[in-house]
């Protein structure tokens, strides 16, 4: 009879046992949990937070309202689940992990022929005087997550402070904003939500601010101010002190992996614990999954961190395979795909940023930013914007980030889809999507992102993104700017940026309007840009040499506008 | 100067002018259309019939309000749009086609260099008396979507008989049933929406009836039946009669293919006018696009007749660039992917159905049936059930239906990205979804659906779809049937066909009330069969040879239930 134990029980533990159970009934199966709960539903505390569900136990039960405690996880699963077991040591020489019950101190070593390492990750706690005040979380365990929900519920606090505006930072940012309280995001970077490019991260950023949200960028935290030994503030890197009552800290986590340190095993640049592709670790009877170790990009051919609960479900499912069959299945590496809801807005992004492309020295891709409804205006349309990269020289779709009101996980899938398939830029060109106006437009926003990226490929659309036409007026250039759009259009809505109105519509007629120099450089853009394009292929079979389209038009100009 | 004409201005046709626009600004381009209005958005019809918008302009009109009509086409687009003009005659030897104003009457012989036929297709009529009556329409044209929308605006219309339960008639059952108008769909084939296998349909089915709707599967039109010229009901091919005011007939559309033919061009098995990866027919100066043409399937290497709004935009970018550009870009082919709203559910659909596996002879598909929530319970989770098709011997995915509350697109956009990249069920185990709680599970529905798939194939999970444990009942036949689900779940819903009840929880400890035989058959079932298929393994495990698993579960039974 095997015997195998799974150290940690969130989110990799639990799926390892139980794949490991379904393929051998007869193996003994030990799973040791530090915490109280098990199988926990993490990414589900900024929601229970945030008030859209009330029962608690719903992040610890099953579909059908069992919940998963170790009573549950012996009757169902066969699994002998020990919560409040801290594991202290592995001897990987005896083939033992030893370990403590933490309310009676009782000391076991149990043996092991294969032992599976899911000790998740670690919130990093900032390096500044006051950490120990009372009033400053984390939102990583459900005892946080209590923790801000009974905060919610007292209605006493009013002012809080998020540290780090990733995605735990945002999802916390929304649930206690709906919760009344007055909330400041502090992010070191200069933008939220680093996954995203500079330009849609300041557009979602926008859309925080919209909802009340205060966001500072490019600051960082000096202090945690009190009386006390309770909060009252913090005190900024430039000095600003801001009030507050509660301080949610989310700059991230690293993995946890001092248990596979002292046992020797190896450990990877990223911080994470080193797996092969069958999830085993440097010692053939350990294997890890999750949250604590390292994952290799796809795309990138690099070591990364990837701390998902998607990503550790398909990772332990893989290990509790290969500890029971010998190594027969693979994980092979993540497109690092992630998403977030953020107020009436989500933002996904897979694959490739131009940020991480620029950082890891590529030079050869190419970008396209696409505004375009999710469905026909008559149904009820979101505008999505999607910023889309591929390599130049092969076509090969590197990466897709888009943002927008409602669901943009339908584009994000897809566009993982793409990745893992290798696509070319060609191959979205004719995608059969499933079209019904309730659920797209005849041209699906992703195929329209891959015809944009196919145009500018060709170069029939030369773009320019909003935030390079915004940097060169900064630098004082004067190209001659156009808007095509519609009269009424403009007095609504315009950027005030030096630019001209010709309407598409009568463009041909007013070409004596456009600089005199054919060489001039010319920017169009409509609200969209799709007239904006129109109006560039126009100026240019007029002669025209030098005319951008300005991407995205002016639903993705994320700055201040004239009105 | 090129000259181009453009035959037919509802989709297609709009599209390759405006293609071959933008390649090339100084080409004569027109475009005859014979209706009244340009670039209707058709597909919108039952949704302005229905009322989910009130402005019949919206189906007309650019995003930002501008009527598409020829004016438009002239001032942005320079197209010479001329409507209500019919194309009588096409001459290829003088390379010119002959239209008539049918207001005015006049003649116009117009030469082209290209032409391109988008000439649509023509709703099928049942060949019965009575088509000439007031009362029945078809929902194909704007005429006919005023002639509804008036109908539901005066409401007194109280009876009306949908004739054909494909998209169209699903999507015009829903618009008249939320106009109070008591509806019966009458479809000749043993199922709705054909393009799903029968048992989903089934499930569909269902969900119209729960609407108010009423049903009536296998059952033909014989008559048409009036007095004074005026609807009053319709007579059925097994004599019963049904009292109607209205009666909409939407058994399917045939391609417009009449210029064509008399052209000479070749027409295809299917009725459409062929065309090769480029568009072209079989005259080098003439090209087709849209509902007129005959499409390549895929998967099953055959012709098809695809009639779908995204295919005829996607086909006419592809003709209006070549015909331009010479042949440059191509339109491979399709996978028939398709979806409808049916009221709360959405239905989808793409790549082969097991159906059509069946009709075509493939003899080595392996198919599952997948229950699982869209996202988590605590977010307010949605049951999707996916069927899914695979090949045995590769392992290729073959085709993905899924029905379901809400929207089911993301996984039918999904699957037909799994079908472009001809990825096999291992490719799918690990994708890297986009996740977070208010989007989808851990594991998504779709991943899900492959791990369940892979099952099969190892041979772990051997299913039983709903379908096929019917049949066997109904064959008299006794397997012993196990419902594995707790006792609460099992008094509020039970099917009553015989099934014992031990929840997963005691199944290992009530093993000597299973049968003595250890060959005899046994059918495990939960509520989604994730329970049903532990059961299954644990049984297998203690000796039980003849195990199989009721696939979706409870919530997949598509019959009568005893509570």
């Amino acid at each position: 009879m095997k015997k195998i134990i799974v150290i940690g029980g969130s989110a990799a533990g639990p799926k390892t046992a139980a794949k490991a159970r379904r393929l051998d009934e007869h193996a003994e199966i030990i799973l040791l949990q530090k915490e109280k709960d098990l199988s926990m539903a993490s990414c589900g505390y900024p929601y229970y937070v945030g008030g859209v569900f009330d029962n608690r136990n719903e992040l610890i039960s099953t579909p059908t309202g069992v919940v998963r405690d170790p009573k549950f996880f012996l009757n169902a699963k066969g699994i002998d689940a020990r919560t409040e077991t801290e594991v202290v040591s592995i001897d990987r020489n005896n083939h033992t992990v030893t370990c403590k019950h933490i309310q009676t101190g009782q000391i076991d070593t149990l043996g092991y022929d294969k032992l599976v390492i899911c000790t998740g990750a670690k919130p990093v706690i900032p390096p500044v005087p006051g950490t120990d005040l009372n009033g400053i979380t984390t939102l990583q365990s459900l005892k946080d997550a209590d923790f801000l929900r009974k905060i919610r519920d007292e209605k006493k606090v009013k002012k809080a402070v998020v540290v780090g505006g990733g995605l735990i930072g945002i999802e916390t940012c929304e649930a206690l904003q709906l919760a009344g309280i007055d909330i400041t995001i502090v992010e070191l970077a200069p933008q939220l939500l680093t996954f995203l490019d500079s330009d849609m991260a300041k557009l979602v950023e926008n859309h925080v601010r919209s909802k009340g949200a205060n966001v500072l960028t490019s600051n960082g935290l000096s202090a945690f101010l009190g009386e006390d030994g309770q909060l009252t503030g913090v005190k900024l890197a430039n000095g600003t002190e801001l009030e507050c009552e509660l301080a949610v800290v989310s700059i991230g986590v690293r993995p946890n992996v001092d248990l596979a340190k002292e046992a020797g095993l190896e450990i990877g640049q990223t911080g994470g614990i080193v797996v092969d592709k069958h999830m085993q670790t440097s010692d053939p009877d350990i294997y890890a999954a999750g949250d604590c170790v390292e994952s290799f990009n796809l795309i990138t051919e690099q070591k990364v961190h990837a701390p998902m609960g998607d990503l550790a479900n398909l990772q332990g499912r893989v290990a509790g395979e290969n500890v029971i069959a010998g190594n027969v299945v693979t994980f092979d590496g993540v497109y690092q795909t992630g998403i977030c809801k953020v107020f009436d807005f989500s933002a996904g992004s897979t694959g490739l940023s131009e940020t991480v492309a620029k950082t890891l020295g590529y030079d050869t891709y190419e970008t396209v930013i696409n505004a375009s409804p999710d469905k026909p205006g008559f149904m009820g349309a979101n505008l999505l914007i999607s910023k889309m990269l591929a390599d130049k020289k092969t076509g090969r779709v590197l990466g897709l980030q888009c943002i927008g009101p409602g669901d943009v996980s339908k584009q994000i899938a897809t566009a993982a889809m793409a990745l893992k398939g290798k696509f070319t830029v060609e191959d979205l060109i004719n995608l059969d999507m499933p079209y019904a106006p309730p659920f797209s437009l005849a041209i699906d926003h992703f195929i329209a992102t891959g015809h944009l990226m196919q145009n500018k490929l060709k170069e029939r659309l030369v773009g320019i993104s909003p935030e390079k036409l915004y940097k060169k007026l900064s630098d004082n250039e004067k190209p001659f700017i156009l808007d095509v759009r519609g009269p009424d259009e403009f007095e609504e809505m315009r950027l005030g940026i030096g630019e001209t109105l010709i309407p598409l519509g009568v463009l041909r007629q007013r070409l004596d309007e456009l600089p005199e120099d054919k060489n001039a450089e010319i920017i169009c853009f409509c609200k969209i840009s799709l007239r904006g394009y129109e109006a560039s292929l126009i100026l240019k079979a007029y002669g025209w040499t030098n005319v951008k389209v300005m991407e995205g038009g002016v639903v993705s100009w994320p700055y201040p506008r004239e009105r």
